[in-house]
């Protein structure tokens, strides 16, 4: 964490350029860089494509991209067409691989603006072969256990006659792990193997040596036979754990915050919130934030969660709105709480794995929804 | 329903030019036309202003908006004055007031954008009572038991010698209910009766009728005497229960749609998604669709949920990925299903309602969540 991050914060809640933003997401550069050089170093040669798909896991697409360039990094996975013509109009130097994308029915779209998309289904790899016009490079992506895109890793073999591999520039064979968190899980190496075993095969029909991916972020730290030629990570860049240890191998990237919005004295026996879930007992200081679960900050923490100001944890009272939130300051008087002072979701004294982990999921649901409405400040 | 909304999602999942986004938002103008003509009808002659926060509740604030002029409604509230200029710089003839904003830091940008900020703060009220200078007209917001933003009940009266009402042009005096989706909460009334007593005060220091407004979606079904002079509905317009009852008072308005990206023959003792949670035991076939976590299909539907086929329940299956989930359509064998088939996630099979309900949470947070990467398609 920079020295200087509350800093960057408080400042950027008090311009007023800012100060109408519901909340701050504070991407870390120093970390990003840290964790950048980290994957390559791990990987040492190989050619390293991120993940930005669901712009960039909600962080944004373009703000990732930009940095990346910095690091060299001239490759990108995105999820489907819309995501990769919107990246490709801001970007034109870079290669840009469509996860999802049906080939036939867009191939003008790929031509047109050059992108490159992942076959999932062998009748479309067959069709795609035998086409004669203009077409694109592509990647083959082969399921070895994932059971969720891809051609099924036998179907392949059976086809092979169907298919003019010739008539094709293939980039890549690959495929995705399914429990490579878990770095004991033996479908690991089942998957790596079937892979290989597809690439033998396709390599003397292409007539070419095909190059190969299948390591995600959690797949990078399995060791240097799953580095292939191409890894593909996400989540490794933006800090949180790929693995199931409880020892995070990368350094935070994402902070999250929102500001003060009101405070007062609530009176004995009143309630706070929809429903009037929240009793008042005692006397109590409350405040409002700039935050409820349209912008990050999930309804099931009503009467439950909790923020932290000043590095003080302090509870959430009632139940959360679409873009407030009422705490219980009532113990912070020696910090002299006023409006527009940051409140911390998450980053410093609670980390996003824990957040997410209160909110019985995985960080990257709770990444997806935070950057919409917020002002991202990406800082050293 | 129309009748040909099936035919309206197919059509727009074949097309070239929409089969890259990962799902459709319908937006049936027929039920939100009915609704619209259902609220004025209830509120006879008061004035609306429809609620449109958080880029109208997900769903687009400017299509909203669009729709709503041409139902001659000129009159929005937004949530924050980030929100406002954005809708401003579409809409020049529309009022615009701001639920949240802080008054002095922000005016010459209120004034710039014609913008009314509801002002939540006795200080802030106060300050902006002294000012000579060119000012926009405001709101006052009386916090009467809701304890989230407005001022409080009781300062009102304290400060008023401290404060020149003559010098500053209210256009409302507003306050929120909390329990109004409860027909017989007292509540409500006692929030009402409070309100109309700050009015009664306010007159006389203001030398004028101050108008005033509390009803939200619920609170218009609580009777006239809630109607006042403004009322302030949201999802009522959007067709979503905004009361206890079972019976919903309004239309249908939201479809949500995703489509099929692949159809496999899963092999016996293989699994399915991250982390192998699902166990296929037995011949099974399965399709991935093009929706996951990250376009408002909750994680927490993981090896839980259901979607539509052909007006047919079928299963989730595995863990629900980022943009992309496998459901099980064994039994779909009749319907011929295919790649490009749509998906219905809710709307025709399974109301939106109980979608939130399966969800643990309210319709809002699903739809909030929902807008962001989709095709948003409005039709009769």
């Amino acid at each position: 964490m920079p020295n200087n991050i509350m800093e960057i914060i408080e400042k950027n809640f008090s311009k007023n350029s800012t100060k109408h933003f519901n909340s701050i997401l504070f991407i870390n550069e120093e970390n990003l860089s840290f964790n950048t050089k980290k994957i390559a170093k791990i990987c040492r040669n190989t050619e390293i494509a991120p993940v930005v798909k669901s712009n960039g896991y909600g962080i944004g697409a373009n703000l990732l991209i930009k940095y990346y360039l910095k690091e060299n990094i001239k490759s990108f996975f995105v999820g489907n067409l819309n995501e990769a013509i919107k990246i490709r109009n801001n970007f034109k130097n870079i290669n840009i691989y469509i996860l999802n994308c049906k080939i036939k029915s867009n191939l003008r779209l790929l031509i047109k603006y050059d992108l490159i998309p992942v076959i999932n289904d062998i009748e479309e790899l067959t069709n795609y072969s035998k086409i004669k016009s203009t077409k694109v490079p592509c990647i083959i992506h082969v399921d070895t256990g994932m059971n969720r895109l891809g051609i099924e890793y036998q179907q392949i073999f059976d086809a092979t006659n169907n298919i003019n591999f010739k008539n094709i520039e293939i980039l890549f064979l690959m495929s995705h792990l399914a429990c490579s968190e878990d770095k004991n899980n033996k479908m690991n190496l089942h998957q790596l193997q079937a892979l290989k075993k597809v690439q033998k095969n396709l390599n003397q029909l292409y007539g070419k040596f095909i190059k190969t991916s299948i390591a995600n972020s959690s797949g990078i730290l399995l060791g240097k036979k799953f580095f292939l030629d191409l890894v593909r990570p996400g989540q490794a860049f933006l800090g949180t754990n790929p693995t199931n240890n409880k020892k995070k191998p990368f350094k935070t990237v994402i902070y999250f915050f929102a500001h003060i919005v009101q405070i007062k004295n609530a009176n004995k026996n009143s309630s706070v919130g929809y429903g009037a879930t929240y009793k008042i007992k005692k006397k109590t200081k409350i405040a409002t934030i700039s935050l409820g679960y349209a912008n990050g900050f999930p309804r099931s923490f009503s009467n439950l969660g909790s923020v932290f100001i000043k590095n003080k944890k302090v509870k959430v009272v009632g139940k959360i709105s679409m873009d407030l939130t009422v705490i219980d300051i009532t113990d912070t008087d020696e910090f002299n709480i006023k409006v527009g002072d940051p409140v911390e979701i998450f980053g410093i004294n609670r980390s996003l794995e824990e957040f997410a982990e209160q909110n019985n999921t995985i960080p990257h649901e709770i990444i997806c929804s935070i950057g919409k409405n917020s002002k991202i400040i990406i800082a050293k």
